[in-house]
């Protein structure tokens, strides 16, 4: 049978993760990799969790063994509102503003679905975290790219595009922002306090909604915390979005949608077309967990760990390409990655090839972009290499560029 | 702020579960419930779960904790090929063609999206499964709604329609065929092995594929196990939806897809947007469940169970309601369900209320039709009530169906 006539326009315009493909084809022995964005394995607590998951089955099996409502388990969602008191001075919630998806990556395609039709416009930076990117694909809306700068999005770039769609009458299909606020995946930038205030303001004067996704808060390393855009404008009309897979494991899939209670109901009746609910097993494992355990003191030997590498990663960097003209990368105060920009006319996709002869991995920037890339550009993970290969990758990453520019005839300055 | 210019046009058009807030309504001390379609929990094997839990987190945590693949756990793949081998004969599949989905909610939900265009169509039996309804809605096509027999579909009627479409120069839109092929929920009818090999020819007559969804099949208590209708077409235009809801937990949140390779390609693409992988941890513990138990002999006290528990409510609505005319109910071989037709004229959803006062709960067959439903319908479960609270709750709603019958002024009329 040939099936091509039978697939969805929808289905048809997804392409296939780029990151996905480039990581299969770099599996050869020695090669060392900054391209994950996982967590290390070895922190996961699996003691711990192994004695609750025991208790769960064995005593709340009516519960976590069951369907479950589609809001999520009110046992977790009452562990997370105690840790958004406790961690981000955020009060006054109740079980009906949250709800549990299928890890982060569901409430971004919640969200999609709520907001957004084919005539829809939404803003996000430029350059984007993959996910968000797929899941808001699916309902093929217009985006606004707006760049990212050292202190979060660029809002006088915002502002010009928001004022154009006002004056073109367009600004009742602008339906939200979409920021990562801290330690942003891909480019490891965290939205300054001032930049979040404004960026409230913009929302009040253009009446829109901001998507508020924080995976890595709780993975800050130094400086000081920095209150979440939710709790500055207590609620209104921001969506706070975020998962246990940075601060617990990702395998249980555990995602958190906080909002308004008219917000948060669309979502529900969303999701549940979509599976029902999540696993009730792992829901109830998360909220034991919270309820035995400081989920943030128990995460403070892994912060430490990081810290540590993103220590030694900034340190290998500046060695091996700190002397390079044009050459630039985050300092990351927190999560798990940097962004390297390379001189204008390097293109780090075409770079691959050489750099998986040198057997160092990166993901090429062009892949966090949802209209026109720019191509000089790559991420950098350090959490998951050890010290060691954190250097000798650096070291690597070095002869890639300097053998590229060769092989381009690219200039490669020296400061 | 207002939120309802924001939403989408998709998601204003997903109506809240009647289900669900028909059983909200019904929670008095002393009901009696034939309304919910879910295990009885202590069929779950817990001491096993747990045991095999606790050996996957402590050994197998690199994997059962981490991100997985899209595809799904490779170990529960490899298991569920064995086990379509054994039980279903069904052989020459690889890992390709099969995926994992959290839960068959999902599975149905990616359905629609790799096929379903606003401008689709796709059939559906009448009654339909109220998942699937709430999966395919979401991308609004265009419905051709087959009315159930005894023996499954009424596939002349199908193929009257799908010759107009033909007439109509549209049947390149006409998608697929949906059916729940064993103990159909909410009819408890199965499609006999002459309409499954009819079904097949018209697929191939006129170039659509089959959603063969079978989450009761190994649910049988008597008469003669059917070849599905994706090994009858040896998988060729057949998409086989199974689950681990019924077999061993929904609260694991485990589905599979079964496919033609190319199928399960754009479904995995598909699924990437939508949570990126399912629950690692659940996943690996049921691989290791059916790894270290047969799946089959452990679910055989359960089978013997609803057995039992169907042929007490058998009995009981034959003494309670074999006397009246123009009622009639299914006699499933297998699954959860039976499904209670009454005379013309009777609103199973305005009885509802009656029902409540009487303590005795089922489901208005109303909410299972995607077009004009049947209101005299209702759907009735009998695995999770006692043997007592079967012939009890029987006769409430014998006394159910007599208080409305004199509310309304309908005749009664006994045989």
């Amino acid at each position: 049978m040939n099936f091509e006539s039978k697939f969805s326009v929808t289905v048809n315009r997804i392409k296939s993760n780029i990151i996905r493909e480039l990581l299969k084809t770099a599996t050869a022995e020695g090669i060392i990799s900054f391209g994950g964005g996982i967590p290390d394995p070895e922190t996961f607590p699996i003691k711990k969790l192994s004695e609750i998951s025991n208790e769960v089955i064995m005593n709340e099996y009516k519960i976590a063994l069951q369907y479950g409502s589609t809001e999520g388990d009110p046992e977790l969602r009452k562990q997370y509102i105690r840790l958004l008191e406790k961690y981000e001075d955020i009060t006054c919630l109740d079980e009906e503003n949250l709800m549990i998806t299928t890890g982060s990556q569901q409430a971004l395609f919640i969200i999609g679905t709520v907001f957004l039709d084919e005539d829809s416009y939404c803003a996000v930076s430029k350059p984007i975290y993959l996910g968000a990117g797929s899941a808001f694909n699916q309902r093929n809306p217009n985006y606004i790219s707006i760049p990212l700068e050292k202190d979060g999005m660029n809002l006088d770039i915002l502002e010009k595009e928001l004022k154009k769609l006002d004056e073109e009458g367009k600004i009742d299909k602008f339906k939200f922002v979409y920021t990562v606020s801290n330690f942003h995946n891909p480019a490891g930038i965290t939205l300054t306090l001032e930049k979040r205030k404004r960026l409230i303001e913009l929302a009040e004067k253009y009446d829109f909604i901001i998507i508020e996704d924080d995976p890595y808060g709780a993975l800050r390393f130094e400086g000081e915390k920095m209150p979440s855009i939710f709790k500055l404008n207590k609620g209104e009309r921001v969506i706070l979005l975020n998962t246990f897979s940075k601060v617990l494991s990702p395998g249980l899939r555990i995602g958190v949608i906080v909002g308004n209670k008219e917000l948060i109901k669309k979502m529900v009746l969303a999701k549940q077309g979509m599976d029902l609910c999540s696993s009730t097993l792992t829901q109830r494992i998360t909220a034991r967990f919270m309820e035995k355990y400081d989920l943030f003191e128990e995460i403070q030997p892994t912060i430490k760990l990081y810290k540590e590498k993103k220590d030694k990663f900034m340190e290998s960097l500046e060695k091996y390409l700190g002397d390079l003209e044009e050459v630039d990368w985050v300092r990351p105060e927190g999560g798990l990655f940097s962004w390297i920009t390379l001189p204008e006319g390097f293109d780090t996709m075409e770079m691959f090839e050489i750099a998986k002869e040198k057997k160092i991995i990166y993901i090429p920037g062009e892949t966090f972009y949802v209209d026109e890339p720019e191509r000089n550009t790559m991420r950098v993970s350090f959490c998951l290499p050890s010290f060691e290969d954190l250097e000798e990758g650096s070291k690597r990453l070095r002869a890639t560029i300097e053998e590229y520019a060769k092989k381009k005839g690219l200039p490669l300055k020296i400061k």
